[in-house]
């Protein structure tokens, strides 16, 4: 059976390497991780399965790290990871949703490779590591050491390697492509929903020469009255003959993702709309030009923030977050945002959305910028002009 | 600004009635929901936010619920949800991915409605309930009972009513087309992700009369090899002229799904792999045949079973789970699962993915069936034949 690994074992080899040292920094013996997007990371493992209890195992004492899922995904396990058999562990059907805790199965693991006494990293804050989840493991593991670990393996994902930014690079190619044909398809009188379609199908087809996959969340097409409203799900209603589109959306490679977005405006814009647009473009080069190695997040936001002020707008929520590997329900790494208090020093190979989106009493407009930073400033990580486009 | 419903008022306000009166069976003051159907259900709300802290507070106390949730998605609430101003809460964008816990404010609300010492209800087991969100709600609510109401409203919404079941007839549909167009462009050659995008175009593009939205989980495209793994990832490759192709895939209409799988040979099937999709669609049958009210869940398994031991197979997964309003990550209401021991009685308007999928050794197959219970037996909520399809 073929295996299908998108990174070489040494580069796997060397996150694992990065993750023991941090252990140890942190005193951690077992570290068990549930965010599918670190079991990735760690492993390569690649389903979607991750809505039943699933989680990779990191020990000091063991080179491979354990995958441990449900039985019926375990041959995925063996497709997409590296491990070998006995790091592959699965759980009978009968713990799937029952009164059965697959909790227990992975608490026998920690104390087979570890003892009972070790101390146990968890992630806290993890969309997969319910309340249940740790309450479970915690009477399983009595005698065990808890500590939040949350967030340590995406700390080390916020570099990526050159393989990685090549992942990007390709699923920006992707974001452009699902970004023309969705301004190709927006005109007076085509449902929302049919807008939806060509944008999916293109985020699956790729391009001729690699093909798309499923995204972290949605797309976000947000019409009329919703363009205020940056996270609404679309109709089935005809847009009207002069009307806003706002569209966030998002190109993934082999679970790596680059998020855009653009307004397209169904007829002419007013001209307080147009300059609105004029000066969010102009705050978004100027945030992009103050991207630097050595730069922080913070100053990122002020250069943004300043030319902004200049023409009187303000705006609310973050100017911006790293991207990279991702899972539903969202992309966010939840390490560095590009806001005001975030000193996170600026490293070649991060990659951010600086999401320029503005949402004001009246006016919603989103024109934005992926990238990564590379030794001397910052790479565009997607081509379509920053810019309002007019249908 | 309008507002958008898809259900009456008073469905609504029978909804809410029912949980308060399961809550004050449990002694539960306050429920706090973290899962996004069971917000949905209670309110109507509708955005896809929900991968940051948001919530629903139902107290026995007021009659209406609060939504409680990020700034920039209170519009998304007022556009929704019935609720009036006072009961939808945001929170600053200062919470987000920050040191602050958005469950600092929940717990102010939650003192405001019931008070320091109310006996409060949460999911334990719920995906955006995470061991941080309960581990905060404790802190800040240091004299509240906690008790674990996960699954409470989702056993509620097991019935649906007939509002809720024509929706389902609609994502029946959606499925159908979706799974049309697939048998369509499945050949020798085609792309594996051209094959996802069809299926997700017309995902979104729904009918002529309707359109679609975004499911809550990708369709499952397994080819080849990966027909033995249920939950693999689709690639690039073209398909072989002689291939099994795994396909289960999704239909939504207003976050209703409607599951649907069905195996495409490419190319003739051996004789051995036709005789067993004979079997399964035998079994299908004798399963589907003993739907009916007060029959139980593993009456029905066991229907299933006894014909497919017949021919000297078994399943080792559950035979089905009841399906209906859902979000990423996943469909399954946790509720009911057509298995031996699940001793719930059927009654009408419960909805079910009969998953009658096998994965053997060296085969996998997949010919499913949704549906509804009616009053005398079920009702099929998708019309494509039950056979294997042969391109």
């Amino acid at each position: 059976m073929e295996k299908e690994l998108h990174f070489e074992r040494s580069e796997f080899a060397t996150r694992v390497t990065s993750v023991k040292k941090e252990m140890e920094k942190r005193d951690i013996d077992t570290l068990l991780l549930s965010e599918p997007a670190n079991a990735n990371y760690l492993t390569g493992y690649d389903a979607y399965s991750f809505y039943v209890p699933q989680m990779v195992v990191v020990a000091l004492d063991r080179e491979e790290p354990i995958w441990v899922g449900r039985g019926m995904d375990g041959i995925s396990a063996f497709m997409t990871t590296y491990l070998s058999d006995d790091s592959i562990r699965t759980y009978a059907d009968a713990y799937v949703q029952s009164a059965l805790s697959p909790y227990d199965f992975v608490a026998e693991i920690v104390k087979e490779i570890a003892g009972r006494k070790t101390r146990v990293g968890v992630e806290m804050g993890g969309y997969y590591y319910s309340a249940r989840a740790h309450s479970d493991l915690m009477k399983a593991l009595p005698e065990a050491t808890f500590i939040d670990a949350d967030l340590l393996v995406n700390w080390i994902r916020l570099v990526k390697s050159p393989a990685e930014v090549a992942l990007m690079r390709q699923a920006g190619r992707i974001a452009e492509a699902m970004m023309y044909r969705a301004v190709d398809t927006i005109e007076p009188g085509a449902r929302e929903c049919d807008i939806a379609a060509v944008i999916y199908h293109q985020m699956m087809a790729g391009t001729p020469e690699f093909g798309g996959t499923y995204t972290c969340s949605p797309p976000y097409l947000c019409v009329g009255e919703k363009a205020l409203a940056p996270h609404a799900a679309w109709t089935d209603k005809p847009l009207l003959p002069s009307t806003i589109v706002n569209l966030e959306l998002f190109g993934n490679r082999h679970r790596y993702q680059v998020n855009l977005a653009r307004t397209i405006c169904v007829g002419k814009p007013s001209p307080n709309y147009q300059k609105l647009a004029d000066v969010v473009v102009e705050s978004l080069n100027a945030g992009l030009d103050a991207v630097a190695p050595g730069k922080s997040a913070e100053e990122v936001h002020a250069a943004f923030a300043k030319t902004l002020a200049k023409h009187g707008h303000e705006k609310d929520s973050r100017l911006g977050y790293s991207l990279g590997l991702g899972y539903p329900p969202a992309v966010g790494e939840k390490t560095v945002s590009l806001r005001k208090g975030d000193k996170t020093v600026l490293r070649p190979g991060m990659c951010f959305h600086m999401m320029s989106g503005l949402w004001l009493e009246n006016d919603g407009i989103t024109i934005t910028q992926p990238f990564v930073v590379t030794e001397t400033g910052h790479e565009p990580l997607t081509k379509i002009p920053r810019q309002l486009f007019v249908k």
